[in-house]
């Protein structure tokens, strides 16, 4: 049984403004659950239809709840079993060593999603988000990293200043950049990706050490630009060949 | 001025079912448009909200609409100046050469656009889809891949006899193969890239003649797998890097 206040408060969650007022967010499925319990997030509550799912929760942290409740508080089109309330976790300060990809206002979604699961794929444990990139804890993200968000640290920063500071080389794709293949990657260094409509900002080009590009083969110029999340891939992958 | 019986044919458009029983499809924004009055595609019809958007194009073919006529024909959130409906090609048989993209069931409309997009980049001219991957027409694809489809031949083909009966070597990426890394790999060759939740089906699987693996390099065994448009991204950048 879930009352209308939790309804109200679980429904709220998929704004931006109340999970900060809260520092409260929501994740769907057992597999994605699992993934944030795995990982030690902590637990405000589970809703479940279907009891025996989660027995290794402490008993009065769940929730029997019917499927027209689930119905009720889901932000999937079709809600699947369960739904948990988590704490949002608070990062301590990261260290500025290892791959750091940084995201410039990135905007989708989906897109902040997929690079989140390249992270976790490529071994890349702090991804930093310009304060105008979409929130980690939207539903649709925390959805589309099928939970290895719970594997990455991700923090929202000014990338400014932390660029300008930071010790490690800065990479970004430019269409005039060296070719990337060509290019002897370190182990250490902050990877820059940009806006899927502007790309990188001039600001932020500024603090750009190393210009880098992903050649293209098509036979005409018309070809646009890769998505934000392709390119990413292609990156990480070349950084971690070397 | 558009017709009822217009408005009944464009919206109709948005089914599969429609668009094989007319052979038409329709595209929105002047951008994607442009893309495929370039590629020569058959122009049936333009409407528009803007006078003189098109002004390469013979005014027959241009119907004034106003903006609330736009939205009952688009397929779009935010309906932008203007929707073109063309007729389907019929591509003649293609030749098995160079790079060919084989897609096993491939079911998302973001994943098949980001894909295409892909193979323009790469300078992959033909794609080869399952007859049970999500059709191209679909008006979520064509918006998706920013008119780069008009520069990729999209065929639909039983894959099994194909990949039974070509020369070329078959590639596919499963866990367990080869790291694509340390691979030679050709110039010419098929690249069989699987479902988004099933992977590559086993009648494939059997066709595969070379195994292949994207490494991963995230520290624990959770790491579900990459998004198909990310695997892709990577095969082909590693096929053209070589």
């Amino acid at each position: 049984m879930v009352s209308k206040n939790q309804i109200k408060l679980i429904t709220s969650l998929q704004q931006k403004k109340y999970r900060n007022q809260h520092q409260l967010f929501f994740a769907e499925t057992k597999k994605v659950i699992d993934e944030f319990l795995d990982a030690q997030f902590e637990l405000v509550q589970i809703y479940t239809t279907q009891e025996g799912l989660f027995s290794q929760v402490n008993q009065s942290k769940i929730c029997a709840i019917s499927e027209t409740e689930l119905k009720k508080i889901s932000a999937l089109v079709t809600p699947n079993e369960c739904l948990a309330v988590f704490k949002i976790p608070v990062h301590a300060s990261f260290e500025a060593k290892g791959l750091i990809v940084a995201l410039d206002d990135i905007r989708d979604p989906g897109n902040l999603g997929t690079i989140i699961r390249l992270c976790d794929w490529f071994g890349v444990e702090t991804l930093l988000c310009s304060k105008e990139t979409v929130d980690v804890y939207n539903p649709k993200v925390i959805q589309s990293t099928m939970g290895s968000i719970s594997r990455v640290k991700v923090i929202y920063e000014d990338l400014i200043p932390f660029l300008k500071e930071t010790k490690l080389p800065v990479y970004g794709t430019f269409m005039d950049g060296a070719t990337i293949y060509a290019e002897k990657l370190p182990e250490d260094a902050v990877v820059v990706m940009g806006n899927e409509a502007n790309g990188i900002s001039p600001e932020v080009e500024l603090a750009v050490t190393k210009r880098i590009a992903i050649p293209r083969f098509g036979n005409i110029q018309k070809t646009e630009s890769l998505n934000v999340a392709t390119a990413t891939a292609i990156t990480l992958s070349e950084f971690r060949r070397n």
